[in-house]
């Protein structure tokens, strides 16, 4: 059996050389490149492909690997948006993605950045590189006396509650759907509003359906205490990013960190150093001393590399099989 | 009753304003100015003096404060080695001191920096500072699948611990005098050496006592993993930092992070931007991307300021009634 992966980075190598070691039998090539209609032939001869992009999968793509005899297309990503899952029907092809690869990769890098924050780590940092070694008045907060308020108890917002409880904060939580063994220790409050009133920072889970645009908008902040602290590492449309940075400059909200953007396509993960950055609000918010932004990287550990490498190259070969692993994408 | 305060910093002024709000029948008064033989005489007609320095409390000092009344002396911090106790005797001084105001301000500036340093907060910081939004090669390691080895389990060490299991962290400590309650819990080694051979990671909170003084060295640095992981928010002279240095140089060491250094007196709490730096060892740690330095602030919070500031004025009036309060220095 053979199995052939598109756009292999190099933080991935290290966790295919496992798989690899520990799936002698299967043999496995790759390329940097991605899947394109003209890469398609170099999978000729395998039994699944793997791949991650963010460039679509055309009809075009999808016609070019199916002509080279491949079918079985294994995501090493969760997302599915860029695929013409019409051509794939038409094609037969089999499809799996990653849906949970890790989320405490995304709990973590949220409660680290929220810590952070409240510490006011950015500032003394700053502070420390220049060589102003005074501690005052950069005066912290800590972690334990806030109340937190987790929008979302899924997958990520429950590993986020377990960090908050080990630092002895006091969490309050909201889910349309509240999940009994949260319920029974009577972390949730009622409402959003109830929330918004209560917390001292609050953290958002919830994905970025359309019924949960602008969740955070100006209305929303308006009942939030003054002082408050948001961080959003879920989708960049949950936020009225412009009512956010009103908050900011009226002191209302003291501190903000963002890891997603409702316009990071095209932004985010370019390198923009010695260019003209193309979106001034992102650049006024970089620059800020209480404010934390990062490009889309919650996800990004070598934990949550590895389960996705791994997951995905396992379902290329339950596919290869004929099976169904319990990720493919039902479509 | 009247209590007058010296060296009162602006971040000490909500806590100052809180105490008196509670204690309306207690006149207080307070200064700026550091406690020397000239500024004695502004405690004139106070039943007991509040102070914080690292000036010395002299023999000069306490006379000068003895000849206006007052003997009754309460440190809004921990440290007493400044203070001339002989002469403290012969005048009749009461002294408390406050040896735990949080040891959770210190315990989350450790466990916040050791996930910043898993996580590479640094240089994806200064990427997005320089518009540079790619996340690869800055990769991030999860806090979850570490083992960290807690050294000293005593208040601020068993807070770490807390907060490593809310995280999900494998917890291995060691202690002299083990915690009943952590050794049911089966988290202790044998031995140092079983410590260094199996963490992933390394923080400190043990004494600064002599038994301790270069506890991490170059043997010590030795018998760790490779790419082991070093925090020290506890005394600089647990450390032998040139050691720590040539490990961070062969990449024995991955990432450091330290709040307090052997020679961090008249180094830290100064500003030298633009004067010539007196300690080219740190300056060099400063610039480097895995080391994170901050200038003793891990005790810096609002919390710590208020505890310090209520429980040092509540004892300076049990002092004034004639009580002896818990935190009085037994000398
Ligand atoms: N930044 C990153 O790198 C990154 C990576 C992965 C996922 N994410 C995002 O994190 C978010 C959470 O992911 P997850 O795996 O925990 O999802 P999940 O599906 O496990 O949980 C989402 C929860 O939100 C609840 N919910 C939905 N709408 C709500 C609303 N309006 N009010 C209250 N609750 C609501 C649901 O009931 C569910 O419990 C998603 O938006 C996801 O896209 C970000
Ligand atoms: N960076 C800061 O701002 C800051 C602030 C306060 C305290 N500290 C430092 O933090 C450290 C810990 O403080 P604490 O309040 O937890 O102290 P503590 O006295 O409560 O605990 C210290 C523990 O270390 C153990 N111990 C001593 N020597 C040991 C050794 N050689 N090996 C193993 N265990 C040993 C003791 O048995 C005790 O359990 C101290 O060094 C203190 O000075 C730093």
């Amino acid at each position: 059996m053979k199995i052939f992966a598109y756009g292999i980075r190099d933080d991935e190598k290290p966790s295919l050389k496992d798989w690899e070691a520990a799936n002698p039998e299967i043999e496995v090539d790759y390329t940097q490149e991605l899947l394109t209609p003209e890469t398609a032939k170099l999978a000729a001869g395998a039994d699944s492909a793997v791949v991650y992009q963010q460039l679509d999968y055309t009809r075009e793509t999808l016609e070019a690997l199916a002509a080279v005899g491949v079918t079985n297309l294994s995501l090493r990503n969760v997302g599915t948006d860029n695929i013409d899952f019409d051509a794939a029907r038409e094609l037969k092809f089999n499809i799996s993605n990653v849906p949970v690869y890790s989320p405490n990769a995304i709990a973590e890098h949220s409660m680290i950045q929220l810590s952070r924050l409240l510490r006011r780590t950015k500032p003394m940092d700053e502070k420390v590189a220049r060589h102003d070694l005074r501690w005052a008045p950069t005066i912290g907060r800590e972690m334990r006396m806030q109340t937190v308020g987790i929008i979302g108890t899924g997958h990520i917002g429950r590993v986020a509650i377990n960090i908050l409880k080990g630092f002895g904060a006091k969490v309050i939580a909201y889910d349309k759907y509240p999940n009994a063994e949260l319920q029974a220790e009577g972390l949730y409050v009622d409402s959003l509003d109830e929330l918004f009133a209560q917390a001292d920072a609050i953290s958002l889970y919830v994905p970025g359906v359309p019924e949960n645009q602008h969740l955070i908008n100006a209305d929303s902040i308006a009942k939030m205490k003054d002082g408050v602290v948001l961080v959003n590492v879920a989708r960049g449309n949950l936020m009225d990013l412009d009512a956010v940075i009103d908050g900011l400059n009226s002191g209302k909200i003291a501190d903000f960190a963002m890891d997603v953007y409702e316009n990071e396509v095209g932004l985010f993960n370019n390198d923009w150093e010695g260019k003209e950055f193309p979106d001034p609000k992102i650049a006024d918010l970089i620059a800020r001393d209480n404010v934390l932004v990062t490009p889309h990287i919650a996800f990004y550990t070598t934990k949550a590399v590895q389960e996705m490498v791994h997951q995905s190259f396992d379902a290329a070969v339950a596919f290869a099989k004929g099976e169904t692993p319990a990720i493919a994408v039902k479509y």
